[in-house]
């Protein structure tokens, strides 16, 4: 439920400077709902500076207001700070060193695991993701949503819901999607910016990683490998995950999908996991000092690539036996 | 507009049993509609007789009803006829024959291209397809929507809007959804049947499809080549057409995204053609004897497979010049 304290925090007159901020490695929630957020609060008369350690992927350029997000650490006043889509304070990274003890603290957050780190703290796990929020204080605190607000709204829940896929999908993210297209929206232009503008280098990589594909004799845990030397050839590839980590999860039979990343020629892994259904990914990349979604989780491990994968493979298919 | 003398038709005392059928190459609308229709006939006291010319698709055999579509061609007896999704009574194929000229014939279509062929005819170019038509048709005679009847339903939009991303997608249809997920539907489970089903093999398939990626100098086409021995070895390959185009559409500049299947060894070639905005891949389906809608069509052209991808692509490239 929305607290009433919130509300009034948002409108408080001595509020002139919000600081806005939102979890490292940026994505389309994390940015829709930061950006929306800013547009609510200049709307209702406040100052907004947006933070974030990350600068944004290049497919999400398109997104208004983003140019104004700032990443340097000079000292700043400011008298309120929210964080959306922040599980811990941690997720902010080094935006961490801007935010002061004297000044409060906003939580709002769809993630079950948040830690309620906040002076004040608004969580809602049944919401598919942190822009259902936002949306939610528009209409709370009688804002009009404008149109490059709706974008940004959009974005984070295509981003969250998979495009509508995900079990994260309620009638209420499509009741939001609806209302949001009542703002002229192009649903087909931002599919395309987000989903369908990759290089034709990294279209003829994604083929190589596909080639890597690997399933487990029960055919439950599948993993695609994107060694080093493609990535430095090609660093974009990275932002390429949901796509490339698709083909793993896409097969019939699959429980749980991975994507083993080599960021350090056998030195770092980033592994990208995800569920299909039942097996829990979260308690998966725990065990390697990662974490995230049930359905959708992260890890870095240091370690000679080919043992990483071992490890990890042989630790799923436990799992889902 | 519905026209009120459908609503009276499908009310008729008279009329006890209904024959219904869709166009040939049977997708999720096709399918979506014809099967919602006839649980909507069912609501009304009606028998239905379901037709289609082909069997379903794999991968749309989770459909409610699914199995109780009939194709012998065997002289039946109906007191109508209602036809969903077919811009011409061609596209019905065999199913021709069991029409009857002394029956009434009811045509409801979302094609602009539509050539009122019916006794009755309710086309609506707006509706993003004919799923959300019959939507209406629940809502119009008062029959509530039972969860097979979403599923249906869900299904067939899922498809015409290409899961919510394409121009088509209109607040209704997401207004359509909402009301959908309301009867328990399970979205995910519905986008994973459909999308995420593949085989380890097609897959493994599809990363040598991405291989064979070519563009022209301009960046503005691009195509992917399926030749016959891989075809041979995995028919299901066929059924992937829009996973496997995705990846000449998803690059950045690209206008016209073609994929060439070689069916038979240097003798025949399918194409499959999807524009990413502007171009009209109708009118270049067209000139190869193929066709249909602007953003996505098809053609078969005999000929020796390089000569034929020469071909097409230097028509495509002289038309997004």
């Amino acid at each position: 439920m929305l607290p009433k304290k919130l509300l009034a925090e948002l409108r408080k007159k001595s509020h002139k400077t919000f600081l806005v901020s939102a979890h490292i490695h940026l994505e389309g929630d994390a940015l829709g709902s930061e950006l929306a957020m800013a547009g609510l609060l200049k709307a209702l008369g406040k100052k907004v500076l947006v933070f974030n350690e990350d600068e944004a992927p290049n497919e999400y350029l398109f997104m208004p207001g983003i140019e104004s997000i700032r990443h340097d650490l000079s000292r700043i006043d400011y008298d309120a700070a929210i964080l959306v889509d922040c599980s811990d304070i941690s997720r902010i990274g080094k935006i961490q060193k801007v935010l002061r003890k004297d000044k409060v603290l906003i939580n709002i957050d769809h993630h079950i695991s948040n830690t309620a780190f906040g002076d004040i703290n608004w969580v809602e796990p049944d919401a598919s993701c942190a822009c259902e929020m936002v949306y939610s204080l528009f209409k709370a605190l009688g804002v009009g949503i404008k149109k490059d607000d709706a974008i940004c709204l959009y974005t984070g829940i295509l981003a969250d819901t998979g495009s509508f896929k995900y079990k994260t999908t309620t009638g209420q993210s499509h009741l939001i999607a609806a209302d949001l297209l009542r703002q002229g929206i192009d649903v087909y232009d931002i599919n395309r910016r987000i989903y369908e503008s990759m290089s034709i280098a990294t279209v003829k990589d994604l083929g190589k990683i596909i080639g890597s594909l690997e399933v487990t004799k029960d055919g439950k845990v599948a993993w695609l490998s994107m060694r080093n030397n493609l990535i430095r050839k090609n660093p974009t590839l990275a932002d390429e995950t949901d796509a490339i980590i698709h083909f793993a999860r896409a097969i019939a039979g699959v429980e749980v999908a991975l994507l083993f990343k080599e960021t350090q020629a056998n030195r770092e892994v980033r592994i990208n996991l995800r569920s299909t259904g039942t097996a829990d990914v979260n308690k998966l990349a725990h065990v390697f000092g990662g974490g995230g979604h049930r359905m959708a989780s992260g890890a870095t491990v240091r370690g000679i690539f080919r043992d990483v994968v071992k490890k990890v493979v042989l630790e799923a298919a436990k799992r889902v036996l």
